[in-house]
Order: structure tokens, then C-alpha cells, then sequence
């Protein structure tokens, strides 16, 4: 086995500096260094639901940026030295419909989730990026394409393909209207992906003091989604609404934004969802949701980034203040995202 | 005014043959001698709601046939003695951005209802198909085309059209893969509709003495509903899931079956809906609603079934027997759709 270092629970607010063993090199992997780890809101969730004391070691982290460090003697896509990108799927059947049309993150028998995910050859629980190194297949680390500051684009590794594979799914392009409800972690990158798409794009936020930042990443219109007046004028005018709210929430105004076989995407909140039907029926809207992406729909998207100039307006702390980070994020008190520097941990 | 007869609510369950006022034709309106009257889930509600007591006389039926009997002296489409045919929407503002898509169903200040709904010239209270005579804006009267027997076409403009628009608005056609969730008036009709556009159809119900009918109507396959088994193995096999289910019931099972990008079309129950977003974004799964058509879906639907001889299996009772076929409606006793003959009103 190899020892690293790492943040490890130890109750729902707190994280403990360990050593941590991580597996030795299989012919198809690659070492990690990670230098720069994302804090996402699935972390605080995973933090909330962990008992330290009965429950399998809980080390969050699924959106990070490094540099390999070794290969295993099959691996053919990357060299020591190489900047790289690891999302929250590290593995898959690779058999299933699915995994052969491209997208791992529906395998029909669960993708192994970065942390907290059962590895596929020794069953042990995965642990995930708040650690200075990380071993994983080559198959699920992606090319960091040049171009790309390390830190900004940890965070497009989960929030970016979350956002991105709705939008490239739901054929959103020039000419197409969307709107992006919520200016946090997900949406500020859906605005700027959906403008670098060509997209006119409209944030809806209850904080009107984001009016500005929403200009700034691009978007053409913003409204204060408390405006009743404005939300309703808005009726069958987006061909796309990405919902990025993070609570539970009263859908119905952003499915009456819908235009005619338009969508209402849910991203933000993935517990149960209730709608009137016939908010669906009139207007003939549709409701569907998002997390994550394929391969494919991953490396696509950090090219598109790359040729864009699209990363993630990110806080970079040093590792030691994750408690800080997640204590803020808890909050929402971040502009955009916090991103945790593992130089530390050396 | 014009004087008829018809089927006014006593009650719940009961209706009373009653002396009626049309109004007047307005130059632009037909006047249609009603010979058959579907009898629709949407009644049954209708007369549950209802409080003969306190609220505008409630005369049901929205699935109407017959013939012109008289033409204001401005329509140019219909003749005395036309066949024609008219369904659950009689008017619209015609001035909206979804009338003007020919989405009157949509009209963003509520289409008229061609029961309970309020007149848009007079206010007046309209009353529905269960009578001798109807008067309509011509615009919303369509021409029963050859061909098509006019008991059977009268659940067309209802139930037809109603499963109609989503196998349209979703692209089905040949080698799309439709299931049909409900064997009932929805659901035959989409099961013809569906083979007839070209689709791969399968048939989901509970009831299994139905098998025979669901490959007499043309499904390729039926599925015990209660089989888990089966159910389970349909796993992302159908572009367009059509739910015809009118009891509330736990879509997860439906949207499973859904192909990536396909959808669960809702037709049966219109109430509030829950589901898990998880059950949308695994295997990108959406959610829709559907119900009615606007005039040039009612049309095009119309001659497709022409062309195809396609229409219900109806059971035709003469109409002084309506309570007889609510009852029996209740309980889902009829294969697959009441139709009242009017001619007993004479």
C-alpha cells in the first residue's frame, strides 16, 4: 500500500489531518498528486450523513486537479508529469448499455463514486480528494488542457459537467434561450457556458446584489426572482431552465418560464420533487435532472472550457481551513466556489 | 334563444333530462344536431365536484358528433347537413403567442371549456355535449371525415386527441419505442395510434384478461404491470412512456423504462405528482404532461385516423341510460369508451 495524507471525518462539522493508505498501482492506474480539491455541496451532505463512529472512514473530494506522479505498466494516456482532472466517478462496469454508449455516470451497476463508492476489485470504500494523493484508473482522470489555471478547473470537474451535460443534452447552441435560477457554485458556470454557447442567457436570484456578477459572467438579463411582476412576464420564454437552488423549492414559477416542449432541468436539489401536472401539461413543459456526465460529455467539456476560457470563480484556502470552507459554504458565503490548496499536507 | 334538451346534474351520480337554452347563432356560429357524446373520466370529476345546490347548471360530454343543422351567415366551412365533430375546447382569445402557434388548448387566458367553462361574448355558463344540440364558433368545429363512423369517431375528439399530441410532440413514428402504461379509453386509442405510427408498442397493465385485446388492437407485447420482474427488465427500452393510469400511482416503476433523452407523458391522473429527481437524472429520464390538442393537431388527427381506420371500441348506450355508464365508467367497466346516442332526446 501507499500512505498520503488527508482530511478525515470526524462529525458533521469537523474533518481530522490523517495518514491515509491508498492502494497500490494496478497496470491501468495512475498515482495523482492532488493540488488543488473543490468543496462541493454533495461534501456537506456526505458530511451530515456520516456517523465517524460506525460507518466506513468518510474523506470527501471529488472535483480535483494534480499532477501524475507514477503509472502503472498498462497505462498508455498519461506520463509523469502530466496535468490531470478527476471527477466524482472513478469507475464503471464498462459492459453495460450504458458504459458503452458513453456515459459511465448511468452504469447500469452504479459507477464507483470517488469517495464513499465500493472499488470494483477489492471492495474497499473509496476515499476521496481532500488528500495529497489520489489512485485511480486512467480511464476516469482526464487531460488538464493547457491554458486552464489548476485551481479554477477542479470545480469543473463536478459542478462544470453538471451543468454542462444538460445543456449539450438539451441541444442548448445559438439562438436558444436560457435561464439559469440560482448564481452559486452551478450556475455561475452555467452562465458562462451557456453564453460561450451562444445561448442569451438570464439569471434569476433572490440576491440582488448579484446583479452585477451576473453581468460580469455574461448573462444578458438579470431578475430578482422574488419579483412576482417579472418572474410571471418571463411566462414560455426559455427553452432551458436550469435550476441550480439548492433547497427545496416551489417549482412552478420556473416551469411557467418554460417555452412550449421546452425543459425545466433540476440540478441543485436531488430529493423528491412535487409538481402539478398541470404545470407540465399547459405549455407542454418538461422536467428532467442532472448530475454529472459521461467520458465523452467530461473530456468534451474541458475542452470546451479550455478553447473558452471558462473556469470557476474560486476562493482557494489552504487545506488546513476546510472546516472554514465548509462552514461558509454551509452559508452559501462563497463567490463561487471554495477550492482547498493540498500543498499543505506535504 | 334556441331550445333543446339534455342531461343536467342532479348529483354525483345523477343526471335529469331537462329542457336547455342555446344561444342564438352568432354570425361566425353552426348549430350541430348531437347524435354521440363520449363519456369521459373528466365527467366523472366534473359531476363529483359539482353541488347542484349552489353552482352553474353542470351539463357534461366534451367528445361530441353530429350534424349541421344551421349556419350563421358568416361561416364558410360547414353546410347544413355537414358531419362534424367537436371536442373539449370551443373558443379561445385567438390572440396570444399560443393561439397564434395554433395552441388554443394553451391560450395563455384560458381556452374555453365546452362544459363549465364561461363564454367569452356573454359570460354565460357553457353546457356540454350530453344534449340534443350544441352551438359552436364554427373555428372550433371540425369536419368528420369520411369513412369514420360517427359513434366511435366521438371519443377521438377527447381521448384521441389527447393521447395524439404527445405521440406527435414527442416524434414517435417508425421505430420509436412506445409503452402504453392502462389499457383503458386513453390508452386503446394510443395503442392504435402508436402502431400506426410506425412505433414498436408495448402494452403495461394489471389487468391480464387484456393481453388478447392489446395484440387485437395491434401491441406488439403485453406486460403483466404487477410482474416486477418484466417491469424491471424494460429498464430504459422506450422512447415515450405514455401513462394512462388515472389512480395516483408510483411513476418510478414508468419512468425506469424511459430511454436515455425519452419520456414519461402523463395522461391519466392531473393531479400533484411527486418523484424522486434521481429517478429524472439516472439514465436522463423526463417528465411530461399532456391533455387536449389546439385546433390544427385536432384536424391533423382526425384525418389520420381517417386514413388508418382509426377509432374507439365503444360501447353505445342510449342516453337516458347515462347514469348506467357513469356507474359503470366508476368502475371501470366498459371496453373502452361509452358513447351516448342522443337520439332519444327527439
Amino acid at each position: 500500500m501507499r500512505t498520503t495524507t488527508g482530511w478525515r471525518a470526524t462529525g458533521p462539522t469537523a474533518l481530522r489531518r490523517t495518514s491515509l493508505e491508498r492502494r497500490d498501482l494496478r497496470p491501468d492506474d495512475i498515482a495523482v498528486r492532488v493540488d488543488h480539491c473543490g468543496v462541493c455541496h454533495t461534501d456537506l451532505h456526505a458530511l451530515h450523513d456520516h456517523d465517524p463512529h460506525t460507518d466506513a472512514p468518510l474523506v470527501p473530494g471529488h472535483e480535483f486537479t494534480g499532477v501524475v506522479t507514477g503509472t502503472g505498466p498498462e497505462v498508455t494516456a498519461f506520463s509523469a508529469g502530466d496535468r490531470v482532472a478527476v471527477g466524482n466517478i472513478v469507475d464503471s462496469c464498462g459492459a453495460c448499455a450504458m458504459c458503452e454508449a458513453g456515459q459511465e455516470n448511468f452504469c447500469h451497476s452504479f459507477p464507483t463514486l470517488t469517495y464513499g463508492g465500493t472499488d470494483r476489485r477489492d471492495g474497499s470504500t473509496t476515499l476521496g480528494g481532500y488528500s495529497r494523493e489520489y489512485v485511480v484508473r486512467e480511464a476516469f482522470a482526464y487531460p488538464l488542457p493547457a491554458g486552464l489555471d489548476p485551481a479554477a478547473a477542479a470545480p469543473l470537474m463536478c459542478a462544470g459537467v453538471t451543468v454542462w451535460e444538460p445543456l449539450r443534452s438539451l441541444g442548448v447552441g445559438p439562438g436558444s434561450r436560457v435561464a439559469v435560477a440560482g448564481l452559486g457554485g452551478l450556475g455561475h458556470l452555467a452562465v458562462r457556458m451557456a453564453v460561450a454557447l451562444g445561448a442569451t442567457t438570464a439569471v434569476f436570484s433572490r440576491t440582488r446584489d448579484k446583479r452585477d456578477d451576473a453581468h460580469r459572467l455574461g448573462a444578458h438579463d438579470f431578475v430578482d426572482s422574488t419579483d412576482t411582476r417579472r418572474t410571471a412576464a418571463a411566462r414560455d420564454s426559455f427553452d432551458v431552465v436550469v435550476d441550480t437552488v439548492s433547497a427545496p423549492h416551489d417549482l412552478a414559477p420556473y416551469l411557467r418560464m418554460v417555452a412550449m416542449d421546452g425543459t425545466l432541468s433540476l440540478l441543485g436539489h436531488l430529493g423528491p420533487v412535487t409538481v402539478e401536472a398541470m404545470d407540465l401539461l399547459v405549455g407542454r413543459k418538461r422536467l428532467s435532472s442532472a448530475g454529472s456526465g459521461g467520458r465523452p460529455a467530461t473530456a468534451e467539456m474541458l475542452r470546451f472550457c479550455a478553447d473558452h476560457g471558462i473556469a470557476a470563480d474560486v476562493e482557494v484556502l489552504p487545506s488546513s481551513q476546510v472546516d472554514t470552507a465548509l462552514d461558509r459554504l454551509r452559508r452559501n458565503d462563497v463567490r463561487y466556489r471554495f477550492v482547498l490548496d493540498m500543498s499543505d499536507l506535504d
